[in-house]
């Protein structure tokens, strides 16, 4: 059951590609924010190695808040839920991890994402982009569905340029090496229709008392 | 040991409709809040996948809380346990999505859930509606009980259609794409009676000292 | 080893009717309190089955608080216990829950239980009575352990009216469908002796700082 | 490895009877506190059963704290480590509860438990004592021990009669069937030399402030 | 790859002898405190009762603070932290128990531990001693290390009587009962170079408000 | 797939070198830091001896704050986040000790780390450096992966004494036997650029109310 490329209207869905035993598709990451207490819920039924690529992305987006302009409190006072449709079948591996890093840096900035664009590869924690498998199906996968645009590590370039080029004429590749050309690519300035309006606590930590 | 449709008294009884190896069933998803710090307590033999289903459902409403009407302090203030009879059967699946987003909105609004109305369909974190299985099943069995109106994701329209229309002509069927649909036809204007006046400690924390 | 029923002297103590292997026995509900942060501990070798039952019990009675007079803060500041004897025997199954939700109640209202009296049924969240098996068997045990008045389900009503009249003519039967009803019956007015005199720190979260 | 009994000069070591695939022997519960937040720690490769019964044994405690003069804020403010030595050798089941109860009462209350005794007994939540098994293995070890006084559960009489009168004439035994009348036995009016002098931090929640 | 002994520079450092499938060899228990909120970490791939062998060594000397004028406030405001090495091999059993006691009690006191000092020996949670197996091959171990003096348990002393006398002529031996023995002889009157200097926050717990 | 190193712009990547059954090869260690409450997370399928290793390193690190000019507030008020790429590749064993030791120790001072540099080792929480195995396939990978110096334990020199002299006349060696020395040589007194400006709320524990 192959899914098609939806609208950009809300903060926090971003279109990875995956790899599957039944050949390539496209998946959602959905992140959504909520008022509490700084909790991190995973879901999606998300193998141990997805589930460390999503505490990856998100200490990298930790560690460079003020480049995005997010405001730190965020982290501690509302909650962050990641959950990868359909439900009940099983992911696993590192390949989503730049597609999960724009997917909170979304949800975070309330920013839309650039329509039409899908996107694979693994980051690090210092936010290197690593190459990942099944490129072919992917890319097959990623017309099917409706993408435009594509976004690969630099390391994976070789593997499009195996495919007949007539084929994918009417698609755009993006080659990056760090996951910040990746948010430059993918966020656009524009924020989404009705965004979050985040309301913190007075942080009692920092009144000084006199 | 097949269940009767019952009546609408109670805050947080949602009726959902299930498909086991001996056939299709309709069955209770209730949710229940009580004062205490926001814990979430889920009961009756659920599988990983109907867990993650919950949390999904419940960090769906925790960050449309607004939009609904719903305190969120409630969230900090209030235990929410849901539990899904009988007890001693194992359950698992992401079909009662629907169902459970829309138990914990009545719950969180003490509104009255429509009479002889059921439900199945997955719910993603974003709030898309996604087609489930066993239909046909499931509507046999939701006849049997006594339900009159059913509430399916637009993609299992095909499913109904290849029933034969004289054996549900006494069913309604609403189709939707998103759970706010689900939640506009299921969430009466009518609170239960007796609703639980919901209480607040004064909230330290926003509380200004000079 | 068959067990006696025994006084009604202590808050917390039930009698419930159990099915095993070797035939039908009763058993004891034991509930307890004391000052403590809210924490609750089930022993007894308790399955996953039976301790969701206990939650659902507990979340009940929290629930419904103001109608049985109990003061919400005995949850924050008073630890629970649940222990079922004997301690190395495996218990599991969800047939104790009304006993389980009486043995609570009495603890937590201090009130003595009505004495010579067992039970046995599921309980759902929103306090509904479900049927239970064994029901011939548990009779038997239930008079040779000196019961005179049993609550059941009125779905256990045909149980009971399959066995010889004459047999169970020193027995009162109360058939219930809701939980208020099981408490109703099961609760005495008069407290135990040496009740509980609770006891609550102020409560620094409802202080109004000016 | 056979012990021997020894001295009680320090809180908290109680003597108990246990019955092992090789034949009875002694062994020592020991229970300590230290100033901390309330935790609570077992050791000694208990198993299951056996960590359930001194979470039992405590819960009982604390519920009588009064009773037995304990002040309640020991719960809060000091540690409890329960310990059974020998630290390799795995233990489990229930008849060690009336010696856990009576070790943790002595460190508590930091009195003496009466010299050269031993004791064996389930106990229930409400106090109750059951009688266990292992009996005459259990007196053959404790004899050889030098034990000379034995608390047992009234229903395990039965097992002493059948042993040798003459065999047990050195024994003193004591029947019971709550374990309020074991600490009544066990524990010496007289305080262990150095007893802990409690210290309590000023609880500011039960602060008025005005 | 056997090990030799090292200098006693460094407080927390305690030498062990262990009996392992390969024969006798020395170990070393490095106990280290940082500031921190009270935590406690073990590693070097320990087993369960080597690490509940650690715990009661740390109960033992909470309990005992005053008596080696330990600052109580140690434990709630620094962080302790075992390791044995080497970090890859498994390590089990209670006979490092007077090791580790007297590792952590040279890092909270910051006293140095007498050079040339090796010690095997299982510690009970009121400070008893208990004979360990392998003595031969640890003191064979420990004499090819350069060690020169040991701490045994008194009913270690008959295995020691077996081994030829003139090949440990030039050993050392203590017998304990009880470990306050084992640290009056192997901690050191002197401090390490540079010992922490504790600082503690103002314990507010402790501030009366007026 | 093998690595090339990287340059040193970036505070707490380190180069560390992997012996794996395909051959040795060099991998990195990033930590970074974010604001927070203290919190430790580590990935890249990490084995149990490996996450001790970095349990160890932090320990280390922490205990000796002062001595690298790190305020130990940092230790409350950030988060270190330790992940090992790639995220798919299981990875185990102490080796890494030290070159985990110098990537949190760099992310802690925000220094850069010295270019072309890699290393290997075990570390104890003392500081002790132990040796490590497949040094001659891991001096291979260094080679290829354009490293030009190599920090090793001082027990590893014979096993760089096996290999012919022309082969490594490019490599540098360095040998210590405790990690302050590693820390000396591998951190430059330098800065990364755009250091974190570490930011601390006012320590209300510390506050003196009067
Ligand atoms: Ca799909
Ligand atoms: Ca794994
Ligand atoms: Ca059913
Ligand atoms: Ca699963
Ligand atoms: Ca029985
Ligand atoms: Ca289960
Ligand atoms: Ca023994
Ligand atoms: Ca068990
Ligand atoms: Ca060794
Ligand atoms: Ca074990
Ligand atoms: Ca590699
Ligand atoms: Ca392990």
């Amino acid at each position: 059951d192959k899914d098609l490329y939806e609208t950009n209207d809300t903060a926090g869905v971003v279109t990875g590609l995956a790899w599957t035993p039944v050949g390539g598709d496209i998946l959602f990451i959905e992140s959504i924010l909520n008022r509490g207490k700084g909790g991190v819920t995973l879901s999606g039924q998300l193998g141990d190695v997805m589930k460390e690529s999503a505490m990856a992305a998100l200490s990298y987006l930790r560690a460079h808040a003020d480049e995005y302009g997010i405001d730190y409190r965020i982290f501690d006072y509302y909650n962050l839920h990641i959950h990868v449709p359909a439900g009940a079948v099983p992911k696993d591996g590192p390949s989503a991890g730049i597609t999960m890093t724009t997917s909170i840096a979304s949800a975070l900035t309330q920013r839309k994402v650039k329509p039409n664009l899908a996107m694979t590869g693994e980051v690090t924690l210092r936010g290197k982009v690593l190459p990942v498998g099944g490129i072919k199906e992917k890319i097959l996968a990623a017309k099917r569905a409706g993408i435009q645009e594509i976004i690969l590590c630099h390391k994976n370039r070789k593997d499009i340029e195996e495919i007949t080029p007539s084929y994918i004429s009417d698609l755009t590749f993006h080659y990056v090496d760090m996951v910040d050309e990746v948010l430059k690519i993918a966020l656009m300035e524009e924020k989404v229709s009705k965004p979050i309006n985040f309301i913190f606590p007075e942080d009692k930590r920092e009144v000084i008392l006199n």
